[in-house]
C-alpha cells in the first residue's frame, strides 16, 4: 500500500499470485507448480474457476465430503439462533461432549475445546507440564504438531529455521517389522533418559497415531503398546495427536490409538471435527487435568461456539448415517492393494502402507532404491494436471500422501489408481 | 464415564452445572451467581430457555449484533460453495485482505490469518522474536493476551498459578492525566533496561489499545505516542493488541491505536472480526515480517477458511452500511455522560471512562474510596436478575465493563442506565 502497485500480470493466476505475495508475505505457500484456483466443492470433487473438475484425494478436513448438505443445514440453523461462548449455560456443549466421549475408552472422560489442533496440542503441553511439573517433551524425528510458539518447538518437520525447544528431544521411527514397537520404545526411553541427564524432568511424549509426517507408519497394529509403557516408566504423559488419524479415517478404529489397543492420557483432535468449521478439542483422563482445572482458569472465546459445535454434531451424524468408517476400511483396503500392485509393476515405486483412507506410497530411484523426492514432486504435479489432487510428504519428501474425504467410493479409488498408473508410466 | 454417574439434580440449571463439571473439568468458569442458559440471540438481545429477554451490554464478539441476517446469509451461501484453505488460490482472501488493509495506515501493508486472537498474538511474538532475534517482552501489569503457552506468559491477569515468562516484564498503567503517556513511557523504558541488565535482548511491547483488563484507559488520546518512541528507542517492536478496541468499537477511530495517532509495527485483531465465526489476523509492516517470511513457512489449517472469511466480509459490510462506528461514538458518548451522572449521584460510584462503546465505571467503598470488588459483583448479578448483562474487571475487580454489540441504540442506553441506577439505588 505504501508503494504505487506494480502493474499486475495479464494472466489471471499470475495476477492472483502477485497479489498474494504482496498481501500475505513470504510465509504463505501454495500447492502445485501451477496452483489450483478452486471455486466450488461437492463430495469428493473440487471445481476450478474454469469449471474443471478435480478428484480430491488429499483433503482430510472436509472429512464427510465438501459442502455436505447436512453440515450446511446444521450451521445455517444455528446461525439463525445463537452463537456465543462457554461462559453461559448451553445444552449443545454438554450433549456433544457426552457423544464425543462415548467414542473414547471410559478412562478418557473429560474434554476441553479449542479452535485449532495447534491450540489443542498447546493446551495439552500446558496441562502436561502443570500436572507433571516437568518440562521435557519427546516427539518423533519429523513430527508436526502445530503452529503456535510452543507447538513449533515440538515440530522438527518445520526445518532448521524453527528451532526445537531446549527441553525437547526427538526419536527416529523405525520401519515396519516385528521389533518396531520395541525399538521405538527403546528410543523413547533413551530420549527421556537424556532429558533427565540434563536436569529436565519429563512431561510428555506426543505422537501422531498414524505418523503422517514421519512417512506414515500404521503396522503392525499394537506397536505403540511398549511405547506407552516406556513413556509411563519415564514418568511422562502420553499425548495422542489424533488430528490426522481421528474420526474414523483409519477404518478399523474411530481413533488412531485404538488400532494399537492403548489408552493414552490425553488425545488431541482437530481438522475433520467440524468438516472445515474451526473446532478442535483435547480429551483427557480427568485425574491428569485435575490440578490444572483447580488452579488455572481456561477460556477460549471461539472454542466450542454454538455454530462450530453444530457442524461437529452433524459430522458425527454423517459418519454414522453414511457408514463412513466402514467405507474408509473397505475402500482403503482396495486402494492399498492397488498401490501394492503398482509397487510390483514399477521399479521406482517402493513400499505402500497405511490404514483406512490414510495411505502412503514411497517413490525411489529405480537403481539405487534411494528416496526420490523429485519424482514425487513430478507425480503430484502430473496428477494435478490430470485432475487428481494429492500431496507428497515424509522425512525425505518422497512419500505420496493419499488422504481423501471419507465418502471416497470404490469407483473413485479405481479412477485414482488408473490416473496414478498413467502418470507413473509416463514419469517413472 | 468410568464411574456410575451420580443422579442429576432435579433443577434443570443444577443438572446442567453438574454435567458441565463432570464433562469439562474445573477450568471452565461461568458468568453470574445464577448462570444464564441462553438459547437465542437477535441484535442486542439474548433470550434464555424460559423466554426471558436480556439486554446484552457485554458481548463484543457479535459486534454487528447477534444472528445478523447479512452475516448469516454470507455464511450460508459460502457453505454451499466451498470451504478450504490457503494452499489453493482463492479470490476471497485477496479481496478481503485488500479491504482490511485499506482501514490501516499505509505502512501496515500485509496480513496473516489465524483462527483466534490468542493465535494471532502468539504469531506476533514468533515474528517479533525472529525479526529482532531478541526474546524480551514488556506488557502492562494486568494484561491479558491469550491462552496459548506463549501468550499466557505475557498475561499477568491470569493470576499467580500461571507464571510469567522469564523474559517478560510488566509495567503499571498510570491513571488519566496530562503526564500519563510520559510516565507509561518511562515505565516501559525501565522495563526494557531491566531486561537488558539480565542479558535479555528486546523483542516487543504488547499492549491492548484500550487497556481493557488494566481498568480501561482511553484518555488523553495520544498518550501512546511517547510509549511508541520508548519501545523503538529500546530496539523493540510495538504490537498493538486490537482484539478489544478494533473494528470501530471506540467510535472515533476504526483501530484503537489510531485514537493515539501512532503507527505500530504489528496489529493483532480477533473477537468481532467474524461476528462469532472463528477468524483472527495479524496486520504488519512488511519489513518486520520479511525475514520470517523468507525463512519460515506458515500454515494455519482453518485460518482464513472461506466460510470465516465470508463472515468477516459481511461484518465490514454491516459496519459500513449501518454506520456502526458512528453509532458507537454517538451512543458511547450518551452512555459515558449517563455514567458520569451516576458518579455524581452515588458515593460508591467513582470514575467513569472509556471511548465509544467500551466503557468502565469504578465502584468503591463510599467512605474510604477503596476499590470495592464485592459491590461490583453484586451490581453485575443484580443487573443479570433485571435482564441486563455486563461484567466486572480491572486489577482490583471493581470496574464495571460495558461493551455491548455495536448496534446498541440510544433507547438501549437509556434502558441500561435506568436499570443500573435502580440497582445502584438498591445496593450502593
Amino acid at each position: 500500500m505504501s508503494q504505487p502497485a506494480a502493474p499486475l500480470p495479464s494472466d489471471p493466476a499470475e495476477a492472483m499470485l502477485a497479489r498474494r505475495r504482496a498481501l500475505l508475505g513470504g510465509s504463505y505457500r501454495l500447492f502445485y507448480e501451477r496452483p489450483v484456483h478452486l471455486v466450488r466443492g461437492e463430495g469428493v470433487w473440487l471445481f476450478d474457476a474454469e469449471g474443471r473438475r478435480y478428484l480430491d484425494a488429499y483433503n482430510n478436513v472436509p472429512a464427510v465430503g465438501h459442502s455436505h448438505p447436512r453440515v450446511n443445514a446444521a450451521v445455517t440453523a444455528q446461525m439463525g439462533l445463537l452463537n456465543t461462548h462457554t461462559r453461559y449455560l448451553h445444552e449443545a456443549i454438554l450433549s456433544y461432549s457426552e457423544r464425543l466421549l462415548a467414542t473414547f475408552p471410559e478412562e478418557i472422560a473429560q474434554v476441553m475445546y479449542t479452535c485449532t489442533g495447534s491450540e489443542a496440542v498447546d493446551l495439552a503441553l500446558r496441562i502436561a507440564r502443570h500436572h507433571t511439573q516437568g518440562a521435557g517433551v519427546v516427539v518423533t524425528a519429523n513430527a508436526y504438531h502445530g503452529t503456535t510458539a510452543a507447538t513449533v518447538e515440538i515440530s522438527p518437520s518445520l526445518g532448521p529455521a524453527v528451532p526445537l525447544g531446549r527441553c525437547v528431544r526427538t526419536v527416529e521411527v523405525p520401519g515396519e517389522g516385528p521389533r518396531m514397537g520395541r525399538v521405538l520404545a527403546e528410543n523413547v526411553a533413551a530420549a527421556f533418559a537424556d532429558l533427565a541427564r540434563h536436569g529436565i524432568r519429563p512431561a510428555a511424549f506426543v505422537a501422531d497415531g498414524i505418523f503422517s509426517t514421519d512417512g506414515v507408519r500404521a503396522e503392525p497394529a499394537g506397536f505403540l503398546q511398549p511405547v506407552l509403557e516406556a513413556v509411563h516408566a519415564a514418568g511422562a504423559l502420553y499425548v495422542a495427536d489424533e488430528v490426522q488419524p481421528g474420526f474414523g479415517r483409519t477404518g478399523g478404529a474411530f481413533w488412531g490409538f485404538q488400532r494399537h489397543s492403548i489408552v493414552p492420557d490425553m488425545a488431541v483432535m482437530g481438522k475433520p471435527m467440524g468438516n472445515g468449521l474451526p473446532i478442535a478439542a483435547l480429551a483427557l483422563r480427568p485425574e491428569v487435568g485435575e490440578r490444572f482445572g483447580r488452579e488455572v482458569r481456561y477460556f477460549n472465546t471461539f472454542g466450542a461456539n454454538h455454530v462450530s459445535l453444530a457442524a461437529a454434531g452433524a459430522v458425527l451424524d454423517v459418519i454414522e448415517a453414511e457408514g463412513l468408517q466402514a467405507n474408509a476400511a473397505r475402500v482403503g483396503t482396495q486402494l492399498l492393494e492397488g498401490l501394492k500392485g503398482l509397487a510390483g509393476e514399477f521399479d521406482r515405486v517402493g513400499e505402500a502402507r497405511g490404514a483406512g483412507l490414510f495411505l502412503a506410497l514411497d517413490l525411489r530411484d529405480g537403481e539405487t532404491g534411494a528416496p526420490d523426492a523429485a519424482l514425487a514432486t513430478r507425480v503430484v504435479n502430473s496428477l494435478r494436471e490430470r485432475g487428481v489432487l494429492i500431496g507428497a510428504s515424509g522425512p525425505a519428501g518422497n512419500v505420496l500422501k493419499i488422504r481423501p474425504p471419507l465418502p471416497f467410493a470404490s469407483a473413485h479409488a479405481d479412477l485414482f489408481l488408473a490416473k496414478l498408473r498413467e502418470v507413473l508410466a509416463g514419469t517413472a
